[in-house]
């Protein structure tokens, strides 16, 4: 069985949680509060309402554990896992009152990530057979990064740069300021070489075929071909000749990924796997 | 003009774009800095690529306020107004390193928001000339919930409680493991009127419509009506019969939400607005 | 015997013990330190040196969990309980050390809430048989809300809203800004309701009999009556004639709180309950 | 006039005042938002219904200043100066919506500090001409501390030790735990002489006289002297005859005070400033 | 065995160190995460590779601690304790994983702790026999106070005050402001002495012979001797004449530092302790 | 003039030095607060008392501004320029309590990095004609490594990679991990190739020159020679023959610095630039 490491320490992920918990609780459940008394136990099912791959559930764990130590937590699938409809990933146990409380955070953050986690599989299988590994990008929610990607490491893609001091990716509007100001391409790549930090490979984005030589004479580790269709992909490929990888990037659907990869880039990146996944249908039953 | 207020102030914005910030920073935006002088100055338009209902504008400008006090942010429209393919919403000029640095973490701000914003403002004029009002619920993304039933409210939709603290809803949870005490559901009603705070209305779900009675019986002032078809919506808000408000929940689409507005409902309540809206196609470009 | 629930999680109450132990700490105790070996060990009680109605032993336990996890803290009461002079509410045992330097801010918590507790407790007793709830205000010790509103239940008495976020309260500058732009109050009051979250009831604040009408005729759901002698409480619940419920709000004392009562209103709020009440006198006496 | 500095910096009491506006806020001011258009100017003054000592106009600007920028305060009187009923101490202008949301948390401040400054200068009139100075103790409201000492400084008396890091005080349950070892008394003020950092003098509390010679002999600087009545006092300061300062402690009131201060001793130290002061009656009224 | 006492709770060490962890993790490990699976176990020992005076053992555990509770560590020593080169101070076992993630942190906070330990020893040594007390000054590493003088005291050495609020010491910048107000140096003492806080001595640095008289008569407890070679620090000490406590200040180094204390000062103060030392050399190795 | 950036943003500065400010201030300033009016202003300057490289002027510019924004200070030079004993680098003026306060603070920042500097520019100026590239390591002060790394930089130095999530490198512990394991060298470094981010060049440490060959059939972009002389240094450099990047790590000094240059190395890394370097003597001259 593959194992997705979660790249949170249980401390950060107790304050991530720690802070939704507070948005939601405000100063108490009144409904609960009034109803449920705090002796009576419960125990429920997470169930997942359709097919989809499971991401989350050690955060949904850790939106229980800040919230009421006596609730316990039991997970009957990992992280990764494909199941079918109907499939219990999870049980619960402990105070109703605390069950009742948390129920719809952990549903929320669930929901989120599966639906990430498996928009991601079904890319990761348009792809299967390729060379081509499926990246994420910087278009996630704010506040929900390493969660985010996380998610899509455990639908089977690949992570890119985490943020800005990570990897050194040289975009269009860099490109438009340093020309400008009378820095060509190639002397704008080989000026990000020279003074990136030397454990970073430079990535150059491209929206155009002659911009490739140039790149590539700067130094460029990685090419970027932006918003190219299958067949110029292709010739990007051959015209960069492995003397560097190449990512495709923009406009990239499940219409189209195949083609794009069976064009010979080495990465394919998709910012919808963070920015536009619809929650999947997971709901809490009680015994 | 209708003016759509952002509930959070200067402070606890600045604070949330801050938390933001340091998760895409990390230590420094080693390609910019490897880059562009400091000293370069830059301007750039905020782009709508497709049509949609502008959200987050105070949002994305908070960014560069935090980001770097140098940078000149202007609106050109309002949150909450509808934007045609290709208009520009927003001016922004100050040194170029501060602008290609937080361009993608204003960007996702805008693009996240302004998708809810459209989503709603479809699902509103479904809606339109119906007496039905349309609401969001508690299914946001976790720690975005102030901002995210802010665009609710700019695509034209009101907010539902804003969380666990100022609004009863007996859900069908509560009711089960009353149930299973011996409770019965008027009684538990009764149970939430007498024990919430005084200032809080008391709304209960119901899933059948022989629940109806009881919970009005209970004290109830709100109705949810889970995940009935407009037909058996017409019949439940006959028998409600003006007792209390109705609220259609669960199963709603952009398909099926008139229909369920004409049954008669007060409200109508749509996690996809918030859940699974996907970001609006939204770029900054250099000029 | 009673049970009031602490609505703040273990948590969020560490959090508020951490800064409040850091505000007396500073760098250390340098008295304890000087003097007391960290290997000896002592045993305590805590003593009431006068009857009163006990509220904070969970705050106060919180106190040494977080300053050193080996300190055992053992309730021989509950918060609410009435109690005599001389009773021992809790022994605490474990390093002498801890036990003196947590000893003022865990006594600090208890002698606040006990105090308030043992002042609405008074109140409470004056109502008694009339129909009247007694309930508190947002007059709190800035930072100390939770704590103080949870003192109030231990004596018995109900909260009004927590906070802004979780009450519609009409007040008289409200009403006044309105009026200075034509505004009526009927239709301020309307205005309200129309405007407000649809879960949350309206109370609106009249100091003369004369706004009754316009209130109810607006839609008010609580009449909030201001500063009214017995008399004229008694003649503005007849005239709101059970069309929402009355509450009586400033100059309450226990002089004449059950007059009030008696006079037939629904609620009896009380500022002194949180922002007067003293101290009580109570002691940590080691063995 | 006398000008009292507060100890905390902008920054510091901002974070302060955060905190407790978060906490009465929660997610926004629901009345107000649903009432007041955020155009809507407005303009107040804040009065005494009571006389008193002014104290905490700094801390009711921070209030408003962190709310909301366009809001003007301006100070008629200075903290510590003694006003009769009805004066206006401040103005203040700006968004109505703003002066609403923000006006119960800046009166809470006041209402407790100058509560607090006003019993302080009713004992230091008492002490007038005695050559006593009145100082505070540790039992003060937990977060407040800051503040608190400041309002005791507002009404005219002198601060005791912040906390426990900046004063050594020898209490009597030191001095059972370490008598329990078999540490005589002498011996126990002596190891505090000697192990305490150098630029802190050595206070030791008696509560019988026959302990002075040996508190004396081990190193003393302050001797405080707990519980006793004003005879007992003065036999005590014969007793300690210039070798140390004396500090009266536990069981002063308004009426044994003076008796106290005359029996000759330096310092008078009372609880009851911080933690049983009632709230002084101010008000904000609306023009 | 000497045990010295870290005078930093559980809490605020650990929040300490998760600064810390977060500043050297970002979002993850990236090589251990590559290389090591999460199950493989390891074991390793802290091993000084020169000798010198261990200090820091409690906070290399809490990295750890905070990092993986499923790491063991095991001290062989305590701090305080001098070691020969080659010694094991340490034992710790657990997830490879974390182990290696740790390890970096851990031993930067050893090294330079157990740095300033050591350099503090040889100062000590130098001082021993003659009735000098050597202490640390307020040039820590911003930050790091607490567990800098923790370190002096491990190494043998006595702390002076913490910061600016537990100790009165009035420097040669504060008598130059006085001084051009008119204010003579006799006078300013004074009025330190009558505004301080009572419960502390008040210190004053002196760069020349004839202004000790005036300190003395302003009534200073402490007379800080600035720069002075060891025969004028002798003629200070005379003039002095036990009616203070003398500090000799500035200038001392391992060279001359016995003769300063044998000049008869009481105390020794250097800064080099905190700013100057260098790091001792201690690695982790894996069996 | 050489422009050196500083990394963190205004915002997180000031964030360090509020955490800093608090350390030294804790409750406040007493002994200024004894003696200097709050109206009295003063002017000084920041005087290097030897000659060094500056850094930190930033740094302590925020130390004033957090704490009183009535404090102005300009600065003579910039970081990254050299100077001689006794100039000027900063002139402030302002309250003379403020910067009495603040004095101490703003001189440890300033002494520390300047110190830092000044030894890194040592190293540069040894390296100077060679192609070796002087680097840092994750030795750094915890809590201080951006400030730190930035003084490195200010002394003309580069950075190593930030911290664990920036740059990959394969240790001797890894190695020995995976060798355990029955996993190769080059095994571990092609493994390390494969998982690691796309955007980061795989770095990897040998302590003998046989280990090369695995290595770069691995897929190390980097060797990283630990602990060699410079002869067997430049055996390694042949050995490599271009086909990565060579560092030089370990036992690095100012006197062999060069001959590892020499030796044809890329990088050179030096812990002890951060570790050990000894803080400047800097102060602060009132006029």
């Amino acid at each position: 069985m593959r194992v997705v490491a979660i790249q949170l320490s249980t401390d950060e992920l107790q304050a991530q949680v720690r802070r939704a918990l507070a948005e939601d609780l405000g100063w108490g459940d009144v409904t609960t509060q009034a109803l449920v008394d705090p002796t009576v136990q419960a125990r429920g099912v997470v169930a997942f309402r359709e097919a989809g791959v499971v991401a989350g559930l050690p955060v949904a764990a850790a939106v229980f554990a800040v919230l009421d130590p006596a609730v316990r937590w039991q997970s009957h699938h990992a992280d990764g896992d494909a199941v079918a409809t109907g499939t219990s990933v999870a049980e619960i146990s402990g105070p109703a009152a605390s069950l009742l409380t948390g129920e719809r955070l952990a549903l929320n953050y669930l929901q989120r990530l599966s639906g990430i986690a498996t928009l991601t599989a079904r890319y990761v299988q348009e792809l299967e057979g390729t060379g081509a590994r499926l990246v994420d990008t910087r278009k996630t929610t704010p506040g929900l990064r390493s969660l985010e990607k996380y998610a899509v490491r455990c639908g089977g893609g690949s992570n890119h740069r985490h943020g800005l001091s990570d990897g050194v990716l040289v975009k269009d509007n860099h490109i438009a300021i340093l020309g400008r100001q009378g820095v060509s391409l190639q002397a704008a790549v080989a000026r990000a070489r020279a003074a990136a930090p030397h454990g970073l490979r430079v990535e150059v984005e491209v929206d155009r075929l002659d911009q490739i030589e140039d790149v590539i004479a700067g130094g460029a580790d990685i090419v970027l071909l932006d918003n190219m269709p299958a067949p110029v992909l292709a010739e990007a490929v051959r015209l960069v000749a492995g003397r560097a990888l190449t990512e495709a990037s923009g406009g990239i659907t499940l219409a189209n990924a195949r083609a794009c990869a069976e064009a010979g880039v080495d990465l394919i990146s998709v910012g919808a796997l963070t920015h536009s996944a619809r929650a999947l249908d997971i709901g809490l039953d009680f015994e």
